[in-house]
């Protein structure tokens, strides 16, 4: 049985896993990322990998990382989220782990997750949209991830969708994340119980009777109980989250969106309205096919999934 | 000496030319476009190819066509400045001519002919932006056209950059061709003459003294002469160019990006306040590479020679 280990190195944990071809999960780890410490995150991978191997037989590591990857597949860029700057991480590895290494962006990696094993099998033009804290996007043409001229493609979270709207961690204003992720439905939310508290009943119980301790998953709960505020901050990202889609169509034109990141567990809640104004809002709508929008499958796991996927693809006996 | 015939049909013109393997155009032959009136639209092509394969022996034809192309390239889907909707243009000629036809949409003939002969030669990963009336795209990938899924890929000239924006032809507001074009130009070049005439003595000059008879070129031959009115105009237009072309690198990180059109005729009056846009707007622009901007190479021969060429491309015997 060849088995490979993925890595998804991400602001809060470091999830690891080991993988068969068929894309199933036999064994994980789970570490909490070092903060403000380059080396110390590194040697917290190694110590997942070290661990998940001692029992697994693995030919190969995938890593998968929030952040900008270079076209090389070797370095992090940048990364908002993550304490590393310009950090040669396959190398780090590779020197460690003496097996063959391969680095992907978290997002990329998750698409090739859902395109093999998930949400996206049989298609081969699609842009994956992770909807959590902010967006994440990954994009396949020709059944191949689109990486660009300098590998840093699908960072269309930060599409301006909104001339001086609002403020991005990236420092541009107005990124289609702020309006589309998780952080906006908590904002909608926030906003909406707190001007119509009487329309937020559910919300507000429970968090506390605070407004300002609304969360995402919270909005999720209240809106499938029926709580009109929850309703309506699902309705207003829905619609940004299609809107964006439908922008994108003007440019890629892909056969199929799948949506994951962990605001789509609300599922229909979200993609409805995203779905509705996606139709609404494409270019010459009238004369062409729409896209399908579906939802992704592989939930957290897209992530390390696709990288060990990827490890596996690049190995010379594959 | 292998030849073939590139026909680009736009709302005004059917603009024909013989091409040779090397991209020059040994022939020509122009005519009016029939308003309103498809089968007068085909008669002309044909007119058009039958007139120029006279003295030339050309091989195949191309049709470079305003509009969204069907995936098969043998249909119009839709047109907003010709009048036809879902017409069989492939076969249409080849009844007619009795030689192998491909179709295109205008942009990606152009970008093609950019690619191969023009600004573009040697850059594999590329985006056209055409600035005329409107905007139209064109995109390479891995030195191929990228249609997408449906055919109508790169229409990024209707990516909302302002919700609720200026009305476009589309049916849609806020795109991005109302802002970055020949149209957008004229518009900010009329306000400004309007509301401060004394910075626009040059411009009022060429208009006759009449604000509302402003047009585009106009304003490019008053910017040349440092009419103050004219060169915000470009500023502003070039700005909303260069801050759409950030928001394409985004999703597509392209190495290059090529700028023809007629506005682009100005030249660096457009580019460079474009260029600052791109480099000041882009996401992490700190920590990756910028793509160059380019200005165009083949002026209106652009279509023309891509849609022969492509037509060269899909003979059995290239």
């Amino acid at each position: 049985m060849s088995l490979t280990l993925g890595v998804d190195i991400g602001g809060t944990k470091v999830a690891g896993g080991v993988v068969d071809r068929d894309g199933t999960v036999l064994a994980r780890l789970r570490r909490p990322t070092p903060q403000d410490d380059t080396p110390a995150i590194v040697r917290t991978i190694i110590e997942v990998i070290e661990e998940l191997r001692k029992d697994n037989p693995v030919e190969a590591i995938g890593l998968s990382a929030a952040g900008f990857i270079d076209a090389d597949a070797s370095r992090v860029l940048f990364a908002p989220n993550v304490s590393w700057v310009d950090e040669p991480i396959r190398d780090d590895v590779t020197a460690a782990i003496e097996l063959p290494v391969v680095v992907e962006n978290d997002a990329n990696a998750a698409a090739w997750g859902e395109a093999r094993f998930g949400a996206g099998v049989g298609v081969s033009n699609l842009v994956c949209v992770a909807v959590g804290t902010g967006i994440g996007g990954g994009i396949l043409l020709g059944g191949e991830l689109y990486r660009g001229a300098f590998g840093v493609a699908a960072e269309f979270g930060h599409m301006r969708v909104v001339p001086d709207g609002r403020q991005c961690g990236c420092g541009n204003r107005g990124c289609w994340e702020r309006y589309a992720s998780g952080t906006a439905l908590a904002l909608e939310a926030r906003t909406g119980a707190t001007e119509r508290p009487q329309d937020a009943a559910r919300l507000l119980g429970l968090a506390g009777g605070d407004a300002s301790q609304i969360t995402g998953p919270m909005v999720t709960e209240a809106a499938r109980d029926g709580d009109v505020v929850a309703l309506a901050a699902f309705d207003a990202v829905g619609r940004w989250l299609g809107e964006g889609m439908a922008d994108l169509s003007a440019t890629l034109d892909p056969a199929c969106y799948v949506v994951g990141g962990g605001v789509s567990e609300a599922g229909d809640l979200l993609l409805d309205p995203a779905r509705r104004a996606y139709a609404a809002h494409l270019t010459g709508r009238k004369y062409r096919p729409l896209a399908e929008i579906r939802l992704a499958q592989l939930g957290n796991d897209a992530g390390l999934v696709g990288a060990a996927d990827l490890a596996r693809a690049a190995l010379p006996s594959h």
